[in-house]
């Protein structure tokens, strides 16, 4: 089940395990933290943009049972280990990995059909052209292969009037996602910032969008990621499963 | 001085003194924040759209000493209140009071003249038919003789290139300010949200934007108001200059 370099890391969600090759990068906070923030239903069907190792798919399972749940992953070898993943959670009938390239998924996975699409998108803007695109690290970090735009573009493609749309990004890109929202349709319901601390600058920031949707915004609580004295906050324990 | 339901307050900055009517609406927590918020230099020229009791170019003035400031009301009775005020404090040669709409204001007092727009605008969407438009109250917080939209033509209209706009609002309305400001060539530069307390939502966000500026926003720390015990946070305490 494993190739040279892999892992398999416990999700200590449910039994859940998944495959990873801390070489290409590891699943981060981000990608709990967005899950946790997204709400899913079992009757619904799913996709995630940008699926890497499949733990965003893991993880709603776990915690919400849609289903269906299509990632979709451009990069061959990441989408074969996801499939591994599924496969070792004996989730084959209820999580899929499309091959393929974000822009043009909808044309093969299906136009206003999903209820929910969930994204924890490259955040760095453009690329600087010195960036290897076959540098799975920098794929996954940089808008090499896909940019904000063409992301909400594929999402509002996918979803059907009302569905949900769930992304985390930087805080820095606000402007930029609420005018690519905007631009297709979209309506930003609900918002809410990271915070490394207490009294610290938000590091990121999760949104949800819908579809053709009302026009009223939450901005929530914010959520803080660690105490003063560096360890966890109860909120935090609470996501991971641990309080 | 003083007419009938006036009464003056001590701003407890540099021994200004403001002349206020209870009964139409005194200055609240939003213009001391807007205006800490705010960053002035001596040199430059200010205008504060919907200026009310003047509260405040007579708290920029106290912090800034910036050469002129303009405060545009419409309401005669207010406008005619804040100039009392702004002759109590001996500061005719450095604040006016512009009688007049926002809308059009730019045609009398200058149009790409000015380094600083400041402006607490009604924050309240739309206005029910039901609200009187002489209620002095009503119209400081619904928007009923102006909206968000024209407030950010009209700042658009009276800044130089790279002049400043800073604003507060209701988190609510985040998507229509970053949509307004973008339609008039506005760059949000910085925003910082104000909670009620750590574990509560944005009551107030500020956001300083710049005309023709550059694209990168920094989301701020969070101002928090009132502590768990209920008192002032120290941040607070030391913007009104108590600590």
């Amino acid at each position: 089940m494993l190739k040279e370099g892999e892992r398999i890391d416990d999700l200590e969600l449910k039994g859940l395990k998944i495959i990873q090759n801390p070489e290409w990068f590891c699943f981060g906070i981000d990608a709990v933290l967005l899950s946790s923030f997204s709400k899913v239903k079992k009757r619904e069907r799913v996709v995630d943009l940008g699926t890497g190792t499949g733990i965003i798919p893991l993880l709603l399972h776990g915690k919400y049972e849609p289903k269906e749940i299509i990632g979709v992953e451009i990069q061959e070898e990441v989408a074969e280990m996801a499939e591994r993943s599924i496969r070792l959670n004996g989730l084959e009938d209820r999580i899929r990995i499309h091959r393929g390239d974000i822009k043009d998924c909808f044309k093969d996975i299906g136009v206003n059909s999903f209820d929910v699409v969930v994204t924890n998108p490259p955040y760095k803007k453009g690329s600087t052209g010195i960036i290897n695109p076959h540098d799975k690290k920098a794929v996954s970090r940089h808008e090499i292969l896909i940019n904000l735009d063409e992301i909400i573009f594929t999402a509002s493609r996918l979803l059907k009037g009302g569905g949900r749309l769930y992304m985390i990004h930087r805080p820095e890109r606000l402007k930029d996602i609420i005018l690519g929202l905007d631009k297709n349709k979209f309506s930003p319901k609900r918002m809410r910032f990271i915070h490394p601390k207490i009294n610290k600058r938000p590091s990121m920031v999760m949104i949800e969008a819908v579809k053709a949707g009302g026009d009223f915004l939450l901005v929530e609580e914010p959520l803080y990621v660690y105490n003063e004295d560096g360890r966890y906050t109860d909120e935090i324990n609470r996501i991971y499963g641990r309080l």
